[in-house]
């Protein structure tokens, strides 16, 4: 298996399951210097945390991360920075129902076919417990590159959606944060939390949105012409459990224009009138907002009864135990921003080396 | 820069521009010992090939592609295979107008000012001529897995869509040639046709959405978790020139379902009913046919007149010149699929690699 | 900075100070399904284990690892193997006279114009400390390629030398571990570990040389033209701590010979008679025994009186503090075999991939 | 196959065989704005150069490189730099004779075996002629870290070699190009050319040693721990054909040194006085000059009948033929020199990323 690095200068690699001891990871490649805010950290590992609301899973984990090296009189030191987050509230025993079922769209069966072994406990590295490594070296990557602004919000549950542009919404954390569902829009906000108790109450659970807002972007960042820009961005979405879409600017809307519609035509300062191109042109930054919308399916852990097989190929009833989120839109918020963070991050530095005379860091 | 290389066991590398002499590039990690069919090279070459109907460009160009390594016998000898196709038809003039002027939502402005210099003639690395490159080594890439059956259709132009599922469809090579806009539902087909004319006349151009089909795909290709199989795939998308969204399996459609809807339940044998997943589970391929759509942007060069501004800031009146294709996705077509055959041929090796006594290729 | 993963296929990335909390790691890219011995992995991290004998350093560690995923039932699953060790036995006061100045021929100067900081405790990362990574990895990658008998072991201490060829020499476990100096010839070792006695008794160190003996080597390892096998293992070797040069096969000396001297003749089932070449011709293993010489200068680290300079460009004179090594060599045996097997591990799935209808695991 | 691309940042890709029609290659992640200098480039390809003298090689090649993309009026514009040398005077017909027969100490049998099939035709792949690419590629290197200046020369032949440090030296270009032979020491020139001639009057061959000294190298440059910059520079040199062995600094010597006498003590600027460490501390340079000697063995390909085998196990006679060098260092002069550019240039762009608040280009 080779897929648990991500990024080239900014690079982190990741490990544990669901049910380990640990989980962890180790930062290579964050430049010297930095001035860490602990807090700012433990923030980003808070909005991600189970049992911080009532419609997102009760699982009890402090997800307190500590750091083992790199870091020197609260600095960067540029040598490797390790964490470990350890597991404290992981039932197994939950889990021994499915030691030898597949269950419906997980990865149970591809796991097992393609290694030939499945630790089964909480799903494993499948489970998106992992991505709780993802977050602690995404809230260092926002601090490095401290100017840009990255914000996500819920956009959609189910069949309510956000009707506005994110010009007309008041993106600030204040907003976003009052709803536990992470939607700046209070009525919206209110449905959708209405929505998945709704659901969750029936045992199911609804997939939605989010969109993201990037402010504040140099110009010049992308690596034609296979690194583009909203390429890694894309890539790095769908690398997240559970999505299933990523489009940018105009996105599919934007195939039902014609090309007068679509340009986006300058301002004497190189700023342009409209922004379907979403900040980003042939794969480069162009200093206007980058902003894209992610697809999440529904949870497919449900609380109800389902017909599958076990790995004799037998028909078995389950019905779904353990800990789980209705949607996982909200707790997904910090993880979206973590991966943003940890692209720009990266090409943010391969940018300093795109021609002579750069400006410095 | 660093992104001219695509895959990491079978790897590419590309260069060229627009109106320099030649394109070209090296394939390093195609296995030894495939015979290479040719013909079914330059068959691509020429689905993507300027001038081959009255909707694309008139661009004259042989783009016959010569292989100068790694071939004997004509075999594969497991050495990189370096190829190049010169260009025969550049117009330089054409583009002396633009030499100073940034094209509205076209490259010129991003590229000057992160390379601080600018190849402006046909619009340099960031033209789509580049993708030569990228069809000459997929179709090698199709060789190389041969087995899995890659199919990909225009599905909308505009507001006209086909509005069937693929499996409705007759995916064949000859239902798709069959039309100059590689739709397979004919009557679709024309109607697609005559709206392309249509703008085209006006000056104007169109996007619209590819949709893929990959079949026979092996289980257990997919490398979680961060290099996802669809996430690969997603950034392989993103990364052919006028794209903005990708949605693989249910997709944005899919936001809107409940788990107890979406999830794909198993047949005995491991296929599953439905196939809302996409043929990907948590990253890895689980046997059914993996399906996405792509969307393109219309095409930034139109045939009107546009204000726009140069580089010292002043506002220009500029009109389109030059040959362009007044709707991409004809031509994207072999370009979405050489696409999906190297992330496949990629993932394929290191599928080999995944566990301990795997099976030979 | 970037330099702390190694490897592509079998990769390891290490963290850690000699005197922060800990040491650890992540293995990306073991094939699932190798049953792990970790009596193997413990008996060769207290080959480098400080305190073992009289004549290495004697601060006091378990060296004990924890394996926190990647691994169920004992055996790997194909997702990443987190590993940690646990710093016990620091004694950072010991360096606070350090704290200001540069020890000569230490890394201090350098980490501090590089990194513009400097963890100054027990030298941070610079540390050998940080190698005990390595020999966790390098211990798994052993089981991985379990058919290939990797031996080393002291050739020299200063002017102190085997003038045998390796085959003259009892290779066994046995034979080499018999000594704290880790030498197969006892009437040698004798001599070395009373040199060393000594020179430790000046507060002073020594150098010395290991040879490395790889045998049941497969045909076939090693990627060329820049990734050729002695290339990789010449890094490899060249990454460790004091390292200063690297020979295999006739090395130096053969410089000195004719190519009809230095040809290594075939017999007819593809041997060779002679084996000056050192297993390996145009970058891949012949399958003969692959042999190399690795240079240890002496340990930087003395107990003596030396003038230096502190980061203000003032003259200070320094003793040297702490637990050191008078000599490397014994310790570094587990650490050269450890780089040896990754680079191996590593190159052999590789070579998995080399050409159609290889054969299985 | 996956070693045919050197380099992270700064990346060559190259192809190409010794008989095939044209070797050529790609740089990617030169940075934009780089000036260049064709003429120097021509020069250092003059310097490899096949038949420049009467000790080498008589192939009579025009060695003239074409560049095809990435450059603008003579500056580098950041995208890929594609080239292409085409093969004049390749005779396969002299390599007929080899087609079933591996050659002793060359790479036939291995090539063969790892990969099933082999262009026989002047040794493929696996001949030094592919070490063109590499001088093309350096020689912009070299341009891009003009104030670092790398200077190599022919310090042994055979049993003649320099017995004075290089600081005794005139190294001047003048001084080295003087003899044919690149030894700057007159006498000494003289016969190493003598003992090069009467050893190809018996149809023999020879090796001997490349010493190179890089001067002018800004602290900082080099990334532990795996990437130490002479751990980099040594797979660099190692990845030449036919290089045994490659010692830094002291070296081999410096293992019988002690620590008293090994360390290299302060002056009050940081320079120090001695510079056994050759210039690089932990890994990282700190500019002193960095010094290093390269053992290159006799090339095997002597004008002697030789008895070999088939490839089916039979015992041949063959004889040398095709036109050949009898020793490779005056040839290799500027292949190490490429090398240590291709090392320096793509580490001295990591080093504008080691820390915040670096300088500028």
């Amino acid at each position: 298996m080779a897929g648990n690095i991500f990024g080239k200068l900014f690079r982190i690699s990741t490990f544990g399951e669901s049910h380990g001891s640990a989980l962890g990871g180790v930062i290579d490649g964050c430049p010297a210097g930095l001035e860490l805010n602990f807090d700012e950290i433990q923030y980003e590992l808070n909005r991600r945390k189970p049992g911080q609301s009532s419609i997102v899973t009760q699982r009890n984990e402090p997800d307190q991360v500590n750091f083992l090296s790199g870091i020197f009189e609260n600095k960067t030191t540029g040598t490797p920075i390790g964490f470990i987050i350890y597991n404290k509230d992981h039932k197994s025993d939950d889990y021994k129902h499915i030691q030898n079922i597949y269950r419906p769209s997980h990865s149970d069966f591809t796991y097992e076919n393609k290694y030939g072994i499945r630790d089964y406990r909480g799903g494993g590295r499948s489970s998106a417990r992992e991505t709780i490594c993802r977050v602690v070296a995404g809230a260092i990557a926002k601090q490095l590159i401290k100017d840009i602004k990255i914000t996500s919000y819920v956009s959609s549950v189910g069949d309510i959606s956000i009707n506005k542009s994110y010009k007309e919404l008041d993106l600030s954390r204040k907003s976003i944060e009052r709803h536990p569902i992470r939607c700046p829009d209070p009525s919206i906000a209110e449905k959708m939390i209405y929505k998945i108790q709704k659901i969750k109450n029936k045992g199911d659970t609804i997939g939605g949105t989010i969109t993201s807002v990037i402010q504040n972007v140099p110009i010049g960042i992308g690596e034609p012409v296979f690194d583009k820009l909203h390429a890694e961005l894309g890539k790095a979405m769908l690398s997240i459990n559970a999505v299933k879409g990523f489009e940018y600017g105009s996105g599919f809307y934007g195939t039902k224009l014609t090309g007068s519609q679509h340009n986006d035509l300058f301002y004497k300062n190189g700023k342009t009138k409209t922004n379907l191109s979403g900040g980003i042109q042939g794969g480069i930054s162009n200093g206007m907002d980058i902003y894209f919308r992610v697809a999440f399916k529904p949870v497919a852990t449900i609380m109800q009864k389902q017909k599958t097989i076990d790995r004799n190929g037998n028909f078995v009833l389950m019905e779904g135990k353990g800990r789980h989120d209705p949607c996982v839109l909200p707790r997904a918020i910090p993880i979206v921003e973590s991966m943003i963070a940890l692209v720009l991050a990266d090409y943010w530095m391969y940018t300093k080396l795109s021609k002579l005379n750069t400006p410095q860091y």
